[in-house]
């Protein structure tokens, strides 16, 4: 169970577009922490997802709710990840994060106020700090994007992509489109080293293109009839 | 260069947000195709990225930018990616897009209205479409989280892009592939739906593998030799 805290937030919106980024991903449990008063749009900007704001749950302070829920494993997030002298804020980025974490216990992603993140000692709370790498120039996130951005590399660890039907071709379908390719160029009248050439490209460029099972069956379809056309 | 293009933004608030995550991830050319009225929320919701918005460029339609600029790579964005029928939506996943991008031409990264999304007709105008892994239960997500997940993960992975000598090869050169290949279908006795189908394919699958000059050039003698022989 992977619950979502979002410790004071300020601003109802807010509220609203967690809830749409955690369906988004497939979490469905929010905690708010001491929340600003809800309003409307703390459910307008949840869209599809405002059963998850009104489905939420309230705590007075973070160490209430990590006591109560008895919390195996609690992550806290900043946007201001410290050097190797704030240890509090040595963080760990997204992705580290989603390789490590197992879902087998009860798991806290903790989110801090818009304006000043999380205190250090609500990040001492912590098992781990996650902040996301981001361009010197701007650092600081806004919270719901952060948030984002977290759960889509926890979503895509979790789940391996792409769906079923968008599936790779597998290397047998993608050899029997090499095979093709090859014939086709035996008879282009390519003096030897120019045709190796040229086989060794269409190779490259299709390996590098993530094509479909689907795709690879039309080009198969389509090499087969220049195939016919060129012996 | 990347130039990150809203067409026909509709809620103020939004242009802000994109600004802000585009600086937080280093992007800094916005592009708006026949937007809104920009209100002050455009600014405020910026935050420290006001000034690309006030740096803003516009333009009218998809297809002027996109010829103005002589963009040799677009990438289009979708929340509905289609299965393997829905052609125009096949889409690779925001991680293949970064590990297989090479910033040295001119880059736009396209993103659709917040209610319909791009239409089938912008998305053919692209070499590559992005979808985000996203769960059943809700998988549209919020413009501008989608465009932190995507810029994250382009910034991300910014230092490992292959350091080849190769550039990309041209919208032009491509263009010019993709004409011999037509002439070829066009001799192939496909049905027109299929011929249709077929170019697609080859046009997405082209888009998708980054094909560079020198590539594109030798990729170009096969096909006119093809051309020759199926005439």
């Amino acid at each position: 169970m992977i619950y979502v805290v979002f410790v004071e937030p300020e601003t109802p919106g807010n509220i609203g577009f967690l809830a749409r980024t955690m369906k988004n991903f497939g979490l469905n449990k929010m905690v708010l922490i001491n929340p600003c008063q809800l309003e409307h749009d703390s459910y307008y900007k949840a869209m599809h997802a405002r059963e998850i704001v009104h489905n939420r749950q309230e705590y007075p302070s973070l160490t209430e709710f990590l006591k109560e829920k008895e919390i195996d494993f609690a992550v806290g997030t900043t946007g201001t990840a410290g050097g190797s002298y704030n240890l509090p804020r040595i963080a760990v980025t997204p992705d580290n994060l989603a390789q490590s974490i197992k879902v087998d216990g009860d798991i806290a992603l903790i989110l801090g106020r818009e304006g000043d993140g999380l205190t250090n000692d609500e990040l001492e709370l912590c098992d781990v700090i996650v902040s996301i790498p981001t361009h010197g120039s701007y650092p600081i996130l806004n919270i719901t994007h952060a948030a984002a951005i977290i759960f889509y590399e926890l979503f895509k660890n979790e789940k391996s992509y792409p769906v079923e039907d968008l599936e790779e071709a597998s290397l047998e379908e993608k050899q029997g489109l090499m095979e093709y390719m090859d014939d086709v160029l035996d008879n282009l009248d390519y003096p030897p080293h120019k045709k190796k050439n040229a086989s060794t490209v269409f190779r490259r460029v299709m390996g590098r293109a993530f094509i479909s099972g689907r795709e690879a069956h039309t080009l198969k379809g389509m090499f087969r009839r220049i195939k016919d056309r060129v012996n």
